[in-house]
């Protein structure tokens, strides 16, 4: 099979209208006729017109007596006016019809009752008073909802008392998703190397129903052209629409380009975003038919751009939020290329009075970005990218108002920093901590600019022994500071189970594979502490350029990537089922300008790091002292 | 039976306080496991860790070929280098796993195909380059996500990308819906006087749902003691929750709090919010169970304020969306009582630089007001109200981009803002149309406190019989405004069908009862007008100061009102199957400044009202003249 190499890199905008505007044609939806009962997220085909009044009658807006109002004019303080039931009135609940000849209600409180047959009035009624008139809230007629309303509880309500039992809505697309791949295995599979769980699909499903559509996900399909043909030719009988993921792109085995050459016509090839270049626009027997890539931001993001427009072609629904906009700072320089329409996923937190993004991992297979970000910076195409601290315009997913009630941590890795972000919102309803794993060092950089409330660190200074604080003291000379005491964790050599090299000290590094951390990581600085002491230069360590970016990347380079060892903590090498050489203890704490002390999210903050809780949760992780955890150091 | 008349008047945080500390320990909901694969919009119950790495392998992040990074040290532009297949290179597609002794990936492009079994690179390739290290996107052991996630079509993906199939969710509670009174009806009941159709509890099933909740919605019980003790009864021992609505209130048939009495404890019943303030919160067996009013605002607001809550006990959702937060204006002065917090319903716009709320009917009947607000604007306890134009924060339910996009008409009501709302979204998509209904006069006022950008208005000139222009010169006489043309349309007397009083003439007003339009609305001034040239005093008809807010709240009064007659526009009587009587033209024209022309939004405003669909609207609706429809006058 021949390569595609030749992707076109249309820009985003013209793929979508070139597409759109073959689509929308295709696509005339009928209106099904529901129940209101059950219309609840549909969307509406018209408007739609109340059959009734809303109250049907003039109706008591109060509990009281129903009287002429033209009776009561006498009635004063000084001078109460006894009325007859039956005769002057009538006792009404609210939501009574008032009829002719009563015309006004007095409230009960006002009301004195003399005996069962009468009672007395102190005050005139105005006529009509606490009368709600028939069609007060509804007239019928009027218009309830305008087209493509999305039917929301309220709407219900409003449209049973406007006498609206049915309505027209748009019906439900029916969407085939077809995942494709040698290397793809469902997620309950027996694993093997090259293996790759299917999930893609899965989240294309998630968000088909997300968007009033009916996904229907069928059976992985196996790199193969006939095969893929047969299961295309008949989902656009079946479907309104198709997804075929992945083999989108110029691979040997990318074939979905080929195929929908030749069932229909391709429409675009390649549009100028990233992630998610690799997509095909086709329509196939007058149905579009999507390529997505396989990375699954890539997919993620070319379903955004593609899938959700021509879904809701099909159902009216009002074109898709964006997210809330916001001006924020950018965190760290970031590149982009010129041709591109970049997504770079971010964390955003509060610092002061601004709101600053943290780029996280850029990569197209990084689903986790998307999992934890706050929102999206968004670089056009023909800019070369953002200076640190620059302003931002983001699209977020969060409330300005959960993203002010953020801790945000930058620093030093440890898994204790997912302990405290599930129990701080525990403790403290509301209130978050967002973690970015960068290096002590670069997260002491990142507080220094006031990106971040605080910074985990343990950097060990060669001069003093001593931990943290002299780095505050040389990187922050003109803010008062605080070091709040973390925990003591045991820095040592993650090894694979058993330890077959025998891995018992740093000389020993000298003769295995050694997967390293970045610069700047507190874990490293130790390294080469203790290399210096030892005389031994990086040089002789196979492996010393080779970074991994945290604790856990280390663990599971050991386990199968390739490394024979690399330095890190216990409850890494422990989560990953594999053996631990303890070399050097460590003082992991946080740091911050004594400031943000007084912040009431700080206080929660230093609530937990106190509680019993998560002293039970560090012994369940193990290899953590916590004697001091929680103090307060002023440095000076 | 006799009336509770003394609900208490808790503060509301105080009520939620109490109920919430009470009913909290009652609730110790068992996790559901389930498949990931069902898991869209679950909330989890634990943080969840991943079971595998993602990439489960170091895998090729290019199409391209593989090789040992250390053998193409010597390649260079001027000197390339030779590789054999099999022996140097591996061909390898995006995703496919690179085992050791190979290294290092390099991209299709930069490989020149020699012949079958050779290929040429002209430069070296560093060690680790365009390899996904294992476990770059998902380490084994790590946290995905943290416990009280609500799941998305993204946390799908990637928990089966990180080896999870199944997870422990909050189960779904189930809600008992217990709709109650005697004048209620099914909606597709035959309907008499006196009948209310039962919605609430329609609506209540619809926020359960939207709430993770399964809502059971029992039949209609009437108002009986026993039968409702008896449901109440039963619905404890199968529900995870009950409300019972309405009968929470202290009216003669308000059994609701005495058999809550009897079956459990009350906690609180009364609060100080408006509208909602009759809400009952008690505890029966066990189970939380709700009483709240029949009004629907009322209904929707204790549904919000003391069941969401609750059921967020059961499954661990984060806390409600407050809605965006937002600075407005407030475009009129809200008095409001010193006993409660209420919650005012506001249509919001942005008028030049600011965003103005425009407060919608307060009524706690008032259930379109709902529909059709975009925020609310909460007035606290102990404040007396607001100032035009004083500030005030508001929850926002649509996003500033929507609102900004929203042309705001303040003035007279006429069917055909209905039609105009409809057709510009669908001629224009994202741009609205919101109207709000204050009559002619008011509208202006508004205008000039630049509120809106138009104002629909019909107001005669009694000195020069002209249309609204004269009022313009008068109101506006320093800002360059314009007049855009609008509709024709005959001003008339509704009357009931067959004209039974055979009212013809205005002099014929003197002898039925009428119901008037509110001070400075168009028609008014009109009736008043024509009163004055038969010189026949407004004493002299019944039911002058009666008035109703819109031509078909006027028809209504008529239809079953109580009313023989009205004046108001042809459509109006149409619309409810009355007859009308011509009783003069008149001109209903939009004003606004001449600076507003150019926002693209009034320009698609003025593109609808000239189009050919607009017209055929108007032909439908009957009664409409529109040949200068969309003529703009500059008013000097």
């Amino acid at each position: 099979m021949k390569r595609n190499l030749y992707l076109s890199n249309t820009p985003l905008e013209e793929a979508k209208a070139l597409y759109l505007q073959r689509v929308a044609p295709l696509i005339q939806p009928q209106p099904e006729c529901i129940p209101v009962i059950e219309a609840l997220g549909r969307i509406t085909t018209s408007p739609i017109y109340a059959r009734c009044c809303s109250p049907l009658f003039n109706a008591a807006a109060m509990d009281g007596i129903a009287v002429r109002s033209a009776d009561t004019a006498a009635a004063r303080e000084t001078a109460p006016l006894s009325l007859k039931r039956g005769e002057d009135f009538l006792v009404v609940d609210t939501g009574d019809p008032i009829r002719p000849p009563y015309d006004a209600v007095i409230m009960a409180e006002d009301v004195t009752n003399v005996d069962q047959e009468h009672v007395q009035i102190t005050a005139s009624a105005a006529a009509w008073q606490h009368i709600r008139p028939i069609g007060e809230d509804i007239v019928a007629g009027e218009m309830l909802l305008p087209r493509r309303s999305v039917i929301r509880p309220i709407d219900i309500g409003v449209l049973l008392s406007g006498g609206i039992s049915k309505i027209d809505v748009s019906p439900a697309p029916s969407v085939a998703i077809i995942p494709t791949g040698t290397e793809i295995v469902e997620p309950d599979a027996e694993l093997k190397e090259g293996d790759i769980i299917e999930s893609n699909s899965r989240m294309f499903a998630a968000m088909v129903e997300e968007l009033g559509g009916i996904p229907d996900r069928l059976p992985i399909l196996a790199d193969d052209y006939e095969l893929l043909k047969a299961c295309i030719q008949k989902a656009v009988q079946t479907h309104d629409m198709v997804i075929v993921n992945a083999g989108s792109s110029a691979g040997t085995e990318d074939f979905t380009v080929h195929i929908l050459r030749e069932l229909g016509e391709v429409i675009v090839h390649g549009v100028a975003i990233k992630p998610g270049k690799p997509v095909i626009l086709a329509i196939v027997e007058g149905k579009p038919v999507i390529g997505l890539p396989g990375y699954p931001v890539s997919a993620y993001i070319g379903f955004r751009e593609f899938v959700s427009p021509v879904l809701r072609l099909f159902t009216g629904a009002p074109s898709q939020d964006e997210g809330l906009e916001a001006e924020a700072v950018i965190s760290k320089r970031l590149v982009s290329s010129l041709k591109h329409q970049e997504y770079v996923r971010v964390k955003v937190g509060k610092v002061g009075e601004k709101l600053v993004a943290a780029p996280l991992a850029r990569g197209a297979g990084a689903a986790m970005s998307l999992v934890r970000a706050d929102g999206f910076c968004i670089i056009p195409r023909n800019s070369e990218g953002l200076e640190a601290g620059e302003g931002v315009q983001l699209q977020l997913y969060r409330s300005l108002k959960e993203i002010e009630n953020t801790l945000v941590a930058i620093g030093s890795h440890d898994l204790i920093m997912d302990v405290l972000a599930d129990l701080l919102p525990e403790h403290f309803p509301g209130v978050h901590l967002s973690s970015t794993h960068v290096g002590s060092t670069a997260g002491l950089m990142a507080l220094a600019r006031q990106e971040a409330h605080l910074t985990p660190t343990h950097l060990l200074d060669a001069a003093t022994g001593e931990y943290n604080a002299p780095y505050l003291r040389k990187l922050f000379p003109d803010t008062p500071m605080v070091l709040v005491k973390g925990v003591e964790r045991i820095q040592g050599l993650i090894v694979k189970p058993g330890n077959p090299l025998n891995l018992q000290t740093v000389q020993d590094l000298c003769r295995c594979k050694y997967v390293n951390r970045q610069r700047g990581a507190g874990t490293r600085v130790l390294l080469d502490y203790l290399l210096q002491k030892e005389d031994i230069s990086p040089q002789q360590i196979d492996g010393y350029a080779r970074e991994a970016a945290t604790h856990m990347a280390v663990a599971a380079a050991v386990q199968a990537g390739g490394a024979d060892c690399g330095m890190g903590v216990l409850s890494a090498a422990k989560a990953l089922g594999l053996d631990f050489i303890p070399i050097a203890p460590e003082e992991y704490d946080f740091a911050m300008p004594a400031a943000y002390l007084e912040l009431p999210m700080m206080q929660a903050f230093l609530e937990v790091l106190r509680s019993q809780e998560f002293k039970d949760r560090l012994e369940e992780l193990g290899g953590y002292g916590y004697q001091r955890c929680g103090e307060i150091i002023p440095i000076q």
